[in-house]
């Protein structure tokens, strides 16, 4: 059995004999622009079930059916970390996207700053990339992706037990020490291009489950800090140990 | 003093009093896009005499004159790593080249492989690359940037004293255990999005020099991979320590 060319996130369950109807986007995608047929293989998965090997029972323009054969791939669920992340420019926030969902990340938080580099923050959009990327990537999960919220609401409603690690510029300068990252549920702040306000890192500084995470001795842009900080807890602490 | 808002690289001395001829590119920069006169600060760095401010003496069409009045900021060297990559996608080589830069790598090795992305390498462009990318990011350096060379040959005349961390995606489903990183002169290796070759492979495992470094579970795009090595081995035994 040929190991399939596409692979697709479907939102249905999947599992052996399952059939699974594909609607007028994968249609469209699957029988117009890649050219299958009835019989083709196609990889499917959906952020539960691991990666199923379907065949394509009925190919319609507008819809068809594809039917669940074996599991080739198990469900592999990331490690307890949150990203949060205030928006950059468009395509720098849809790399960090990306390489979150490839790194092995299970939210995404996209958070308003008083200094950030744009307010719009499309979730469909973002999701549709955090999918893309793992259909290209071969993870069988998709972080969520949550609506942009005001950094200041999300610290007041901080979860007991998550350690909140703050790649705080300032650190690059050698001013304070480090946090040591400890295993258990965590997340990554990263700031905006232009950093926090003077009032926000004073917030951040008071916090009890903040602890500050040292980046080395550069300046990092915004979404090389995210992923730089994902790799060294997934080092430490994660599932890359 | 403020502090100036455009931050450029020129190849020439930098020292208190030293006067900076600008060229033309230089020139149309600073004078035409960013409507600099004489008088205005600008932040220059060469990569090896750190960044020093200096005032625009002489502002002309096609050239003008600066005049370094203080060092600003120190000079940083990286650590002794390269970065040896298959060139991959236009966007993606350029990205590789970016975060290098930022994460601090001494030198970017391109290598020919048998199933690469794309055989051609622009050497000129990569530097302008990495030059920005300094000139953006606040590094006083800017790494080396190698003309393309096959694989084979690289490894033929590789340095005594250097390991070689071979980023092999076979250690993502577990199949051997991944060496502990040294301190000491180094390079990453990273492949294609189609891998080695097994013949290339079969080499790789041959030589005394090379250690095979495991980037996680998952399965990572080339340019993830390259950065997630870096971020390993600054944190393990390089300057993020």
């Amino acid at each position: 059995m040929e190991k399939p060319k596409v692979r697709l996130y479907v939102d249905q369950p999947l599992g052996a004999g399952q059939a699974v109807a594909l609607g007028a986007e994968a249609a469209n995608y699957l029988f117009n622009v890649m050219r299958l047929g009835k019989g083709a293989g196609v990889a499917l998965f959906n952020g539960r079930d691991g990666e199923w090997r379907a065949e394509v029972a009925e190919a319609g323009k507008r819809q068809g059916i594809a039917i669940c054969q074996a599991q080739t791939a198990p469900q592999v669920m990331p490690p307890d970390l949150w990203l949060m992340f205030a928006p950059v420019k468009k395509e720098r926030t849809a790399f960090i996207v990306e390489k979150a969902v490839e790194l092995g990340v299970a939210r995404l938080v996209p958070v308003a700053t008083r200094h950030m580099n744009s307010e719009r923050w499309r979730g469909d959009k973002q999701t549709a990339h955090a999918i893309e990327a793992a259909e290209q990537c071969g993870a069988t999960f998709v972080p969520e992706v949550g609506d942009l919220q005001p950094l200041d609401r999300v610290l007041a409603g901080w979860p007991e037990g998550r350690v909140l690690y703050w790649a705080d510029e300032s650190l690059a300068q050698g001013s304070s020490m480090p946090a040591a990252l400890v295993a258990g549920p965590a997340a990554i702040l990263i700031g905006p291009e232009g950093g926090f306000s003077d009032e926000e890192k004073t917030r951040l500084r008071a916090l009890p489950f903040v602890r500050p995470l040292s980046l080395g001795p550069r300046i990092l842009r915004a979404e090389t800090a995210a992923l730089a900080a994902v790799v060294m807890w997934q080092t430490a602490v994660g599932d890359w140990r």
